[in-house]
């Protein structure tokens, strides 16, 4: 069975690092991916650098990447928050974007100050911009599983909010445990509704490890369906606007479960295992990777 | 739903902790854990202080901790490695043993210089003599799912020796993944046999979550119908005789993902964060706790 993973940690993952890594490092560990299978990747965001200074110079980044690539089809999925954000981005010709909005109208506030509703607004002149532009869309959606200001959030709403997305053309959501919290049953529950109302293809889980549910969560999407998973090399990572919220699930550490269940996922072990010890190095702390501690 | 969980971690946790702690601080965490709601634990073993001088006064402990269960009814399992081991429980009073063999020839002669049928048959007085004396026998059976040693272990001797400890007469077995190697899918697997031979009330898995892998076993074993696992508070301890065996998985964090699923265990999770908190002060490390570095 082929199990696709998103790898996340250049930009989901490297947001949340106090010191901001260089664009060269950031090149490098992009790449370094690529050469360790991943096919998918998000390699930053088109936010302003006064709120996220650790994502700045995403465009400069994207094309010295794209250059480096050669023949290799890797899908290159940048985060663009607004108008602005796009627009910037499409001047360096960025091919697939993500637009992203809440489960739960506090973290929307929150998170980007708005509610949902205002949020999918924003979003109609991005997207028929991209779409003009024969730019791919993927989706994101926050807080599906609870919410750090509204707490439980209901499946209804969840299913809801993506139709809203879905409606917009995006090619693919993903379905975000913003705080870690969902647990499998819960994960069963939502899996089960959301593959009986869209194509198994356009789905893919975003589970946080922060009480350490996220692999047996997986596990239970798997079981379900679910084939698309994104995960942060090392696990480095979180998200900076939601209490307690650490550790984006670590990517070496689902690709060495889903070996060994017997799935493909074109990634090598032993590879992203040394990324995480360089990144280990160079963020000069030990990152929550399992597999970078063992031997294979 | 009922899940019992064993606690481990006074014994299988403290015999790796480097410095071995005082009798008086294994009885506080005992006494901590049964007023955590802890209603099986291991609190020590009989085995040889040349050996594991972690587990030295283990008699002495017991009769401590039995003076102060006053009322509370708490299963003390101990661990008895020989006849030698079992005189000595015996001279303190000791109702519960635990006895163990190995699924794999390599580590049965690694770990305790025997082959199985050997330690089959050094068994046997041992077990005679329990029954004599009404002292009730917990089987643990370790490498289930795979040796450091032998690599693979077929499933069809796992049963075997599953079989052969049931004919002795213990009240339950806990199958060890004594590496953390074990996947689901495998879980799954050793699962729906053991099920189809043995009554549920009888069969106990004790996970390792060296690859991160032990909280997707529990709910895949949980989904077959397994209802009790054995635990570590703060996720002290492993096997000292296997290479990279690292990690009993963590009690608080089992407990966590089975209450968020609606399951009961009778503990106390910020009882049981509390106990972990104060490990990580006496052991001077970082537990690998994720229950214990939230806020509940």
């Amino acid at each position: 069975m082929k199990v696709n993973i998103i790898e996340v940690g250049p930009r989901d993952g490297l947001q949340n690092e106090s010191t901001p890594f260089s664009i060269a490092k950031r090149k490098k560990l992009i790449l370094d991916l690529v050469d360790a299978g991943a096919r998918h990747i998000e390699p930053g965001s088109f936010v302003s650098p006064k709120w996220v200074p650790q994502m700045k110079g995403s465009g400069k980044l994207y094309l010295k990447v794209k250059e480096n690539l050669k023949e290799k089809e890797v899908r290159l999925t940048c985060l663009v928050p607004n108008l602005k954000g796009f627009e910037d981005a499409m001047k360096y010709g960025v091919e697939d974007i993500a637009i992203f909005a809440s489960c739960s109208e506090g973290f929307s506030r929150k998170n980007i100050n708005c509610s949902i509703d205002e949020s999918f607004e924003r979003f109609n002149e991005v997207v028929a911009l991209a779409k003009k532009n024969k730019v791919k869309i993927r989706g994101y959606l926050s807080t599906v599983f609870g919410c750090p200001y509204d707490g439980k959030v209901k499946e209804a709403q969840v299913l809801k909010v993506a139709r809203k997305m879905m409606e917009l053309g995006v090619y693919e959501i993903s379905f975000g445990d913003t705080i870690g919290i969902a647990n499998p049953k819960q994960v069963k529950k939502v899996c089960k509704l959301l593959l009986a109302e869209f194509p198994k293809k356009k789905l893919a889980m975003h589970f946080h490890d922060t009480r350490g549910m996220a692999l047996a969560n997986i596990v239970t999407s798997l079981d379900q369906g679910i084939r698309k998973f994104d995960s942060s090399v090392g696990g480095l990572g979180g998200c900076p606007y939601a209490k307690g919220a650490t550790g984006n699930v670590v990517t070496e550490d689902v690709v060495n479960m889903l070996h060994e269940m017997g799935c493909q996922t074109g990634l090598d072990l032993s590879k992203l295992q040394k990324i995480t010890r360089g990144l280990e190095k160079t963020t000069g702390r030990s990152l929550p990777s399992k597999l970078a501690k063992i031997k294979l």
